[in-house]
Formats: structure tokens, C-alpha cells, sequence
């Protein structure tokens, strides 16, 4: 029996450039200390830099998965080293990650990379979530969905993602045949580490579910994939089918390999993988359904579970069990909100505003959103559409881009910048009114991520959306996420649910609406919104169009250049 | 008789903030000397600095009627001795104004400011054209145009502006009524300046027509102007009306005073006065109906002349003779051009450019045009509404405002700007369409001011439009034009169109389109002409409706202040 008393779990959270480890009290949630390891080979995204240093073409995003076992060698024992705990006491580890991001391995779980043969091949390499040079294929899985009138399509606001496994898996298949022959199976990287650290293959059932097209108890028909590409007609079967297993279960015990890399005991529970976004609603203990977990950093993911299954306009999906086992998943995103605001701080504005924040000894940051706080709402004269980086829900439409309506002679920066920070909450309250339109009520926001910072972001939020806002406790909240898993598997929480209890912490209702103010932003909201219809519902596809009149121009332009630079460069260029 | 191979005339050009003037060689216009006084009170705006320095409310903008006169008598003398030019041999001497700019007077033509009884009034002042505190009672004039179907009315494209003689004249009325009962003529400066040289008020027929809505020989009827307040029933009658004088015509002969304050001979021929704008147009020897001389600064004021009289779609205003004699002179404008390019410098470049663009010693404008120039068209995936300072042309519409559609996280501070000078050659083709349409056609571009000199936006300007684009010779075109009035008016050409060829200058056809480019541009302009009428025409009227929220934003956001600050506050700053 386990002393709950003195029982530590870990938690490990894989970023996108690094991956952080967390002592946890099981009992309550107590952070005892963590670590931090940056993956060596970050994100290829240019040159094959774990190889030959090749170059990548356009939307590629590779990792090299040995860069995630150092996270277990590293970061692990560092952690335990500044909690200041005796292994003996950990007595489970859990895991979350990003996602879609996967791995090809042969049937023992080697990547193929880390294989001689394959090791200059970058489709032999994870594929990471931001790798999108899939979209073709993901355009063709859509298109033939919607045509055969597959079911499943509705589970994913009728749009299977080019980041997601099936594009990403047939983009491998059409380009690298020999990789994907060679390939037993093709893993998400949540479960690659469980597979490292158990050494067994367990399938979560949150990935399999948003990222899987996994749906009441099946994938896509073989003849659906078969009229995709007829080479592509065994890729559930044979690449993708595996034994699931639900959020908070023990995948297997800790291997003596990975006993080694992380000093922790052997035979210690480890958890199911898991994802970083859904792993932070018990961290945050929103785990009830109509709590909304929004993930705000450069992207906002939203969570939430709902008692029941409804068609929610635009949502990624919903997957049961995609959170926590036993009631449906849902989620939700925003393509863009923190890098639109790094963007705009980069690239737009002027040197005495960058030298005043120096001075001061604030970021650029501090200094917009303390100009901006100061102004009524409206008297800037702006509106503004949060499509920098498309629009994920409720439009799914990554061909839409940003727009700043309103600016005169006398429009500053502080100015322009608030009303991207009123778009994006826009934004939020767009895909808040889905959910409720939907019958999945929501009614709390609760909000984690590094943009909880900016308390005037918050406030602004809870106006426009009328939502009590609560932000989470914990500074490392997907890693908090894990530990939690780790303990519901190690069998010292009954569930999830009453694991977050004991576990997670949220401030709630730490911002409440304000009336005057929201009624302000509601005559905002209302042309943002014929805005968001015009532009991203047909009324005007302007936006579709410069895409593509960039992307001609751009084409020409490299054709020309290459032409210029005499043939048997372009060729060299072209190898 | 005058030897004209000798004789000289000067200009003298008179702007928003100071005046110039130049020695032409009358036979051929070559500028022999030039010299700028800067009027001592600028522009005041805020406070009255030439009086007591009480503050003025928004809006206002006054200037001193003395600041003029030291232009005689300081600019004249010094062009003269910069051109080594014998004051003998100056025949003549012509002059032009900004317009509409204002000036209350006694019989004697002396401003009522320079009366001690009305030094502090500030109504007795100089209204300079962009005084735009008058917009009510330019409303009020419009509604009840309309209302009325006084044909006048769409002689201005369907609105009479408040910067013009009758809402200025009609704000001086009702709010400071004992300064409108003292004033014997409201006088434009450009007639002012010359009542000054030869002590004779002659009021010219481009500003009488543009400006104080005179046509076919008749202005606004009584009953009409009864109807908008009982008071004004006779503004024209006993404030306006007087003798018109035609372009290029004898005003009178220098007077001894005037001789002594500019050092010319007395009795010297005087050019009826005339407007910047149009007095350009002989300058860049363009005289010919299908000409269209874009004078290119802040803003930009195309003016044409045209054999018939037509109908143009939002054009500012049609005058016969407003021009040049004898043939009907058209006028349409763009509210911002150079001035949305300065604020974007001003507001949204960041740090690095403004850094490298003075380590390599040329200005931000030229570092952004240079890195923009090297795009293809269309690469930005931007475009651009130059509504900044509102819609003169063809939409006539002030609370119009600026947008920027197609931004995305790579979309870089050049291609901002490159799609704002884009925004604004549109704006071109939209007037130069709204002329063919009605009949004008247009079939070259001739280019003044000092937007010229950036290469970039001349070739854009000219692919865009699909026209030769011709450029001005001189660098002091308006100063020139007044030169080539005053010969005209001294007798040495027959008539103004015979000393434009004569006297004036353009490198024509500098630049000619480029079919490639300008079929791509077709492509950007057909999504500008798109979102021009969308938010211009009544398809969404979120510009107007943010306008009036920032409004009541402001003003709630002022009355708050005000209370805060405690009611005796309030009230100081309401007197």
C-alpha cells in the first residue's frame, strides 16, 4: 500500500522546444520543483539538421525523437534533484504532449530515422504538429468525405486537418513509399513515450479520437482510403490500429531502461499519453462540463466536456472520453492570438515606444496594454479580425487572414493593438456562442497559459464574453496535468474528476463582467461579427484570392529568379 | 512697349504654412531666383497666439491676414535679389492661395482682427481651409440642398463642403453674430492678397465658383439661405457678391504702397487671384481638355479642364473658367495620400528600419519603398482602403476611414506600406473611371507636387491607371503658375493657354504603363473597387458607426474627467 501521504508523482510536459518535468505531492497538488530541457535539434524546419543538413521545402516541421529521451535522462532527475525528493516516494509518471505529432517506427518502436538506412530521409523523421506541408492530401480526405457523406466528418466541424494523422500519413505514403513500407506503425509521439518508458504500445484515446478520426469504435473504411490511393487502403490496418487505451489508465510499469534514464523506481505507474491541452482541465480542476478551458499562448486552445454528443459549428472535434473517460470531449481553437500580438510588436511599432518600454524596464507588451487600458471602449475607432494565421473555429478556414478597419491620421499604435486584443476575444466569444447555440452550454471561462499575465487581456475577455473568468494556479499547468494522470494510474485517485479536486487549482471568478463595459463591446462585437460573416462566410472571398495572388506571384517570381540564374543552377536548386 | 525678351514677372505662391516667390523670365518661364517666408503664427489651431493666446475649440484652424503681407515684403524683395534681376524689368505680378481660407473685412478690405475692438475675437480671424468647425451648418446646407432639388448642388458632387464660403460665413453668423454684422465682405484670401497689391477688391472666378457655389452667373437664392437661419438671408447680397474677375486677367495695376513693400514699380500689372491646385495646370503646360494634373502632396487635388459640362460622380466641383477661361475646369481630390504614408512611417515602423534607414542616410519612406519595390505584385496578399482622412472623391464621404485586409504573420512593414501607396493610385483610377464614365475622358497624368520624386509610386501610379504619366518640370509649380498669370495679365501672352506652352513644363510621358503589371494590378484593384463600395456605397456602414461610438466614447469619457475634476474645473473650460 501507498502512503498518499508521502507519495510524489511526475509529470512530463513536451513543448513544442522543450519538454519540462514536475514533482508533484500526489495528495494535494504541491509543486515540490521541476527542470526544464530544451530539445537539442528544436524544430527542422529549413535544413535536416540531425542529418546531412539537407534543406526541407515549405511548411515542413520535423523533430528528432531522441530529443525527447533526453528529456527523461535530463529533465526527470533535475527535477528530483530541486524537489528535493526521494525517488522511492515517486510513485508514478505521466505524460502529455503535442499533438498531432507523430513517428514512424518499425515493429519494436524504433523510429525509422534512428535506422542507418533511413537516417538522410526526412519522411523517416516526427512529423510535428506545425508540419503542414500535408495539405494536399488533407484537401482530398475532405473532399471525398463530404462527397461519400461519411459520418465522422461532422465529429471534426466537417474538416479533417493537413496536421492531423491521416494527411500526414498519406503524404508519407505518396512521397516516401520505401519509409512507408517500411513502416510498422505510425505513433503518435504522446504514446512513442509511454512505449519508451513501458515498453509496451498503448493508443490514448484522446489523440486516436481528435487526431485519429477515431469514432464510436471505428476508423474510416478500408474503401474510403482505397479511393484516396489504392496503395493507401491498408493504412488503419496495418499502420494504424492498436489497442486503446482510456486517460488516466496505467499504460504498464516503468522499464528498467527507463528506471535507468530517469532514477525513478521500476515498475512505477506510468500513465496513458495524453495532450498538452487536454491534460491542463484537471490541472486547472475545470473538469465539469460547461467549464471552458481556454489555453491561451500564441495560439488559444479551447476544452471542454459536455454531457452530451452535439454537432458544435466548427469545432476540431469531438472525441468521448477525448478529456476525461466518460463524458464527451470537446475542443476548439484560435490559429492566432499571442503571435498577432508578438507580430504587431515586431513589426509595427515605432522606436519611442520601444525605447520608453526600455527605459522603464517593461516589455512592449506592458507598455501597449497600459496606454490602450486607459482609453473608453470605442474610442479608438477600430474593429479587427483575428485571422492572421486563418481561423481555426468556428470557420476552419486557414486561407482567411487579418484585417484593421477603422484607422485614421491619428490612430496609434496602443490603439491598434487593443483592438487585435478585442478581436481575439471576439474571437472567443464567437466560438462560446457556438457552443451554446449547439446545446453545450458554456458557463465559465477558465484560462490558463502564459497570457493570463495581462490582466486588462482578462478583464477584456470576461466583458466581452459575460463569463465569470477563472485562470489557473499552476504555472506549469500541462505538467501539473500529468502528474495528476500519473496519479489516478498509480491508483491514488479513483479518477480523474476527483484527482483534479485534490489536485488541480483555478482562482474562480478571479475577472467578473462588467455590465457597462460589455454592453460598450457589444456594439464592437456586433460589427466584428458581420465582418466575420462577410469575409469568412462567402460574402466576399477577397481574402482566398490575395492567397492565391500571393502564391502566383511568389511562383512566378522564384521561376523567374531561377530562370535568371541560369539553368543548371535552378537544377542544382531542384535536386 | 514691354521687350518680352527681357521682361520677368514674379509668382507669388502662398501655402498652409508659408510663402514663395519666384522671378520668371517672362518669355520662357526659366525661374531666375526664388525665396520663402514663414508666416510668424503659422497656423494656429490650438491657442490664439496672435492675440491674447486663449484656446480655440477643435477643429479650428486661424491665421494671421499680417503674416501675408510680410511675404510681399520680405519673399519679393529677396527673389528679386536672388535672381540678380533689375526691379524694372518685372512687368507684372501674380499670385495664389489655399482655398477655401477666409477673411472678414471693412469696406476698406481691412481684416476686422486688425481692428483693436475685435483683436481677441477669434471669429474675426483668418479661416484657413482646414478650419472644419463648421460641419454642422454644412450639413444643414446640404440637407436642405437637397431637400430643395437647388440645382447648384450637384455642380459639387452632391455636397457642399464645410471648409467652403457659405458654412464658414454661416458659423460666423450664429456664433458671434456682432463680428458678421461688422464685416463689409467675406473675402477670399486669394482676393485679399490682391485688394492688398492694388487696393481694388476683385473677386476671381475659380474661387467664386468652387468655393462660393457661383454658377451660371447666380449664387444660392435668399428665400434658400433665409431658410437656414432668417439672419442669412442676405449673406450674399451684402457679404459676397461683388465683381468677378476671369483667370489671368488685369486685377489692376500695382499699388504705390504695395510697390514699396515688394520693391517693384508702381502701376505694374496685378493677376486676378487664383488657387495653388489650379494655377498648376498652365505650370506643367496642361492645359488641354483630357489632361488631369494630380498635384501630389498630404493630400491630392486633381483638377482638368473639359470642353463640356458634365456630371462627374463625387468630383468637388465644376466651374466654367475655374481653370483657365472659356472652357469648364474640373476639380476631385483625395483626402490623404502623402499624410497616410507619414503617419505610417510615424506610427507603425519598428525600430530596425527607422535604424537602418539612417545608418545608410536616406530617409524611412525611401528604406520602405526601395524593400517594397523588389516584391512582384501581389506577393504582400494585401489591400488597402485610403480613407484615412475620409473620401473626397468620388464618395465624398468624411467619416469613411482606413483598412488594411490580407495581414498574416510574415507581412512585413514594406508591404504595409507598398499596399497603401497602392490603396491610393486605386483611388486615382476610381476618379479617373468616375470621368471617363461621365464623359471626361482622361488620357494622361500629369503629376505636381512632392510625391513625384519617388519613382516607385510614379510607375505603380501609372500601371495602375493604365496612363502616361507626365511630371512637372519646375520644384515651385503654383509659384510658377501665378508667373504665367501675371504675364498673361501684364499682356506679354494673349491668354493663358498661349503662356502655358510658352512658360510651362512637364517631362511628358515619364512614364508609360506596363501591360504585365498592370494586368496583375487589375486583379488588387478589382478587390479595392470590392471593398470601396462595400463600406463606401451603404453595404456596411461600420466606418460611420464606429465614428459616432468614438465619439460618444470621448465625450462620455470627457464628461467623467470633468467630473472627476469637480464641477469649477468644468465650468473654466467651458467658457
Amino acid at each position: 500500500m501507498v502512503d498518499l501521504s508521502t507519495a510524489c508523482v511526475v509529470g512530463v510536459d513536451y513543448g513544442t522546444l522543450s519538454g519540462r518535468a514536475v514533482v508533484v505531492r500526489a495528495a494535494t497538488g504541491e509543486e515540490l520543483g521541476s527542470a526544464v530541457h530544451e530539445y537539442p535539434h528544436a524544430v527542422m524546419d529549413r535544413r535536416l539538421t540531425a542529418a546531412d543538413g539537407r534543406s526541407l521545402p515549405p511548411d515542413w516541421a520535423l523533430q528528432a525523437p531522441a530529443d525527447y529521451v533526453e528529456v527523461l535522462r535530463t529533465a526527470v532527475p533535475a527535477a528530483l534533484a530541486a524537489a528535493g525528493v526521494d525517488p522511492a516516494d515517486v510513485v508514478g509518471i505521466g505524460t502529455d504532449f503535442t499533438a498531432c505529432t507523430m513517428v514512424p517506427v518499425d515493429a519494436n518502436g524504433t523510429p525509422l530515422c534512428e535506422l542507418d538506412r533511413f537516417a538522410d530521409r526526412p519522411h523517416a523523421y516526427v512529423k510535428l504538429w506545425k508540419h503542414h506541408a500535408a495539405q494536399p492530401q488533407a484537401d482530398r480526405i475532405n473532399e471525398l468525405a463530404h462527397r461519400r457523406g461519411e459520418s465522422w466528418i461532422k465529429r471534426y466541424g466537417g474538416l479533417i486537418s493537413s496536421e492531423w494523422e491521416f494527411a500526414k500519413g498519406l503524404q508519407l505514403l505518396e512521397e516516401d513509399p520505401e519509409v512507408y513500407d517500411a513502416m510498422a506503425h505510425w505513433v503518435e509521439a504522446a504514446d512513442w513515450i509511454v512505449w519508451q518508458l513501458t515498453g509496451t504500445y498503448v493508443r490514448n484515446a484522446c489523440t486516436a479520437g481528435y487526431k485519429g478520426i477515431y469514432q464510436d469504435g471505428a476508423y474510416p473504411a478500408e474503401d474510403f482510403l482505397a479511393e484516396l490511393n489504392p496503395h493507401f487502403a491498408g493504412f488503419v490496418r496495418d499502420k494504424l490500429e492498436h489497442e486503446i487505451g482510456q486517460l488516466g489508465q496505467r499504460a504498464g510499469g516503468l522499464s528498467a531502461q527507463a528506471a535507468a534514464w530517469t532514477g525513478l523506481p521500476e515498475g512505477i505507474a506510468v500513465a496513458v499519453g495524453n495532450v498538452d491541452a487536454h491534460v491542463t482541465v484537471p490541472a486547472a480542476d475545470a473538469v465539469d462540463p460547461g467549464q471552458m478551458v481556454a489555453i491561451m499562448g500564441t495560439s488559444t486552445c479551447h476544452v471542454m466536456n459536455g454531457e452530451t454528443l452535439a454537432e458544435v459549428q466548427g469545432m476540431c472535434g469531438v472525441v468521448h472520453g477525448g478529456i476525461v473517460e466518460g463524458v464527451w470531449g470537446y475542443e476548439a481553437g484560435q490559429s492566432g492570438v499571442g503571435d498577432i500580438f508578438g507580430w504587431f510588436v515586431d513589426n509595427a511599432v515605432p522606436p519611442q515606444y520601444v525605447a520608453e518600454a526600455r527605459e522603464r524596464g517593461i516589455s512592449v507588451h506592458e507598455l501597449l496594454t497600459e496606454k490602450a487600458a486607459t482609453q473608453a471602449v470605442g474610442a479608438h475607432g477600430l474593429v479587427a479580425l483575428d485571422w492572421h494565421s486563418g481561423n481555426r473555429s468556428v470557420l476552419v478556414d486557414h486561407e482567411l487572414s487579418g484585417l484593421v478597419l477603422g484607422l485614421t491620421l491619428s490612430t496609434r499604435p496602443e490603439e491598434v493593438y487593443r483592438a487585435l486584443l478585442e478581436a481575439t476575444a471576439f474571437g472567443t466569444r464567437v466560438i462560446v456562442e457556438a457552443f451554446d447555440d449547439a446545446g453545450v452550454p458554456v458557463n465559465e471561462l477558465v484560462v490558463a497559459g502564459g497570457l493570463l499575465k495581462n490582466r486588462f487581456l482578462m478583464q477584456l475577455y470576461s466583458d466581452v464574453t459575460r463569463l465569470p473568468l477563472s485562470t489557473i494556479v499552476s504555472e506549469q499547468g500541462p505538467a501539473l496535468g500529468s502528474a495528476i494522470h500519473a496519479a489516478v494510474a498509480a491508483g491514488l485517485h479513483p479518477d480523474v474528476r476527483t484527482a483534479a479536486r485534490a489536485m488541480g487549482k483555478r482562482v474562480v471568478a478571479a475577472y467578473t463582467p462588467d455590465e457597462d463595459a460589455a454592453l460598450r463591446y457589444d456594439a464592437l462585437f456586433a460589427e466584428y461579427k458581420t465582418l466575420h460573416d462577410y469575409f469568412g462566410r462567402g460574402g466576399n472571398d477577397v481574402m482566398h484570392r490575395l492567397k492565391r495572388l500571393r502564391r502566383e506571384a511568389v511562383s512566378a517570381a522564384t521561376a523567374d529568379a531561377a530562370a535568371a540564374a541560369g539553368s543548371d543552377a535552378f537544377e542544382r536548386q531542384a535536386r
